[in-house]
């Protein structure tokens, strides 16, 4: 069925189903001039956006509707995860180009409400425009944090261990896979390719380090090299990490191998992984085991002073600075900043 | 210059000066991985978004890029005015395509910057990625209400007046001269053409009436006539408006004729004008005329039982039913839909 076959009422109708999963917090949801929603007390507010744009962010041969619009918001649920936060409500927006059915659209909102329901996140509102070219998808979540909780960027003191949660590069190999084209046929590619199109954002270890006091913490969006440097620049300090503490699938491996590159450089500058990378004192590291974070946790390296850089050291001990180029940052052929 | 010489800090570096305008409630703002702002204690927090996209709500050609970025958070502002509202925050996400360069970009953020210091609002983040085809602008803003000021558009009651402020009917007629081109020939062009390009949010009335009790509003984004109808569903009542009553500006008048249109029909069905429609006791409207407001506020009607439907009387007493159709819902052949 086409879209202007159901006209503006029936659209609305068929997305506003199924969008609040926590009521308690909204006053007026999806139907008025702005959504309303009651703050908790004493809680800083915090609020993120991203924009996915066809052809840049996503390739509609490669995703279903139902994985994109799982991704458009996990992607900023990870934002909300890596500031100690607790995700609350979303707003939509998105421009369809005329050629895609109400079937593509029901499936997008069908991810978005999926991911939702698991965090208990109200979708609020929106704003839904036709586009002449491609399909582009705008969602800003906003989330909650205690004060005592929230974990800026900025405060990585030396001596601190670095950790990361779960394996990198997973999501960087199945771009690869993806782009290949036939990864059917290839018995690693599903842990890869399901961590590309639909990453899961670490809330609850977000949440876990926050209350034991991580010192610094970033979403590892744009692959682990730039954010150690986006940590390193924001906290004034220097890191250390070990090449051989990256913990990598064997699937990585494995992918890394047909396409010959080094399964280490999916991780470093593969982007999209969506785990954390976060700062702590080594006493606190230690008590990290005691706690059910539901994911593992690796120690890479050490916080140490701002004049020894950001620094890898391989399995033979010879060390290179780590440059902050990440997937998406092709200065030269491409734009892709986030603010 | 372009972007890529540039490259991505030296973009956020240039946009992130001048985006704080209330620094007071702002903990985090432009450069981490989310905002982090501080509440007014027992307010109720207002969440909007509006996404425009090149050649569907602007064309580059009859817009300067600061006129545009000035529009954009308008069009945002207006929303939070029309629940009652203090616009606070807002996080702007724009798909550039590669032929812009930088002096636009920086053009675009002086006119959203220039808005949102003279309404107190701070940009505290955003997302800034490439686009294959056309520009896609999406802002979010985040308002505050006191509870007791919050005018919802379902709350309207038989018996109030139908109040709306300024003008109507200038957006579309400047619109039509944007399209035809020629418009600087014409004396009487310029409000008209400046009420559609940079649009002013009604923020201060919008405040001044949800104190004195208005019980139900809009912003007129869609043109009047869909604007009556949408709180009339909302609210369960009809209304009675009077076409002899409905303010137009001589201007509008004389850009209908050469149109061959009737001027009030840019009133009803032009929209993008960006005033507040809303409802009130009639004692209370009396009171409006002791109050700044810094605009005019004119009675255009009353509130009816919900059979009486939604229904224009004109200047020789005939009566016919306002659809709800507007300037952006060319149903049949484009998808325009607030959510």
């Amino acid at each position: 069925m086409e879209l202007k076959q159901v006209g503006e009422f029936g659209l609305i109708h068929l997305l506003k189903d199924n969008t609040i999963f926590d009521s308690s917090s909204v006053v007026i949801g999806i139907g008025d001039d702005t959504a309303v929603t009651l703050p908790t007390p004493r809680q800083l507010q915090l609020l993120t956006t991203d924009m996915l744009v066809e052809h840049v962010h996503f390739d509609l041969k490669t995703t279903t509707p139902w994985q994109l619009g799982y991704k458009a918001v996990a992607v900023n649920l990870s934002d909300i995860a890596a500031m100690g936060g607790i995700p609350k409500h979303a707003v939509i927006s998105i421009a369809i180009p005329q050629q895609l059915d109400l079937e593509f659209i029901v499936g997008l909102y069908d991810g978005m409400k999926e991911i939702c329901r698991e965090f208990g996140v109200n979708i609020i509102g929106g704003d839904t425009v036709s586009s002449p070219h491609g399909l582009v998808i705008n969602v800003t979540v906003v989330g909650e944090v205690e004060p005592t909780n929230l974990v800026r960027r900025s405060s990585a003191k030396v001596g601190d261990v670095i950790v990361i949660t779960g394996t990198l590069g997973n999501s960087a190999a199945g771009l690869d896979l993806l782009t290949k084209g036939d990864w059917e046929n290839y018995d690693f590619a599903w842990p890869l390719v399901t961590a590309h199109l639909t990453p899961r954002p670490q809330i609850k270890v977000g949440r876990a380090v926050a209350e034991l006091g991580a010192t610094s913490m970033n979403d590892i969006s744009d692959g682990l090299a730039s954010e150690l440097n986006e940590i390193a620049s924001a906290s004034g300090v220097g890191m250390v990490i070990h090449e051989a503490n990256i913990p990598l699938l064997s699937e990585t491996i494995e992918a890394a191998g047909i396409f010959g590159k080094k399964a280490v450089d999916y991780a470093l500058y593969g982007g999209e992984d969506f785990q954390l990378l976060f700062t702590i004192e080594p006493d606190k590291y230690k008590l990290l085991a005691n706690l059910d974070l539901g994911i593992k946790v690796t120690a890479i390296g050490e916080v140490v002073e701002k004049d020894i850089g950001v620094l890898l050291i391989d399995s033979t001990g010879s060390q290179k600075h780590l440059e902050p180029r990440g997937y998406n940052h092709f200065r030269q052929e491409d734009l892709y900043v986030h603010i």
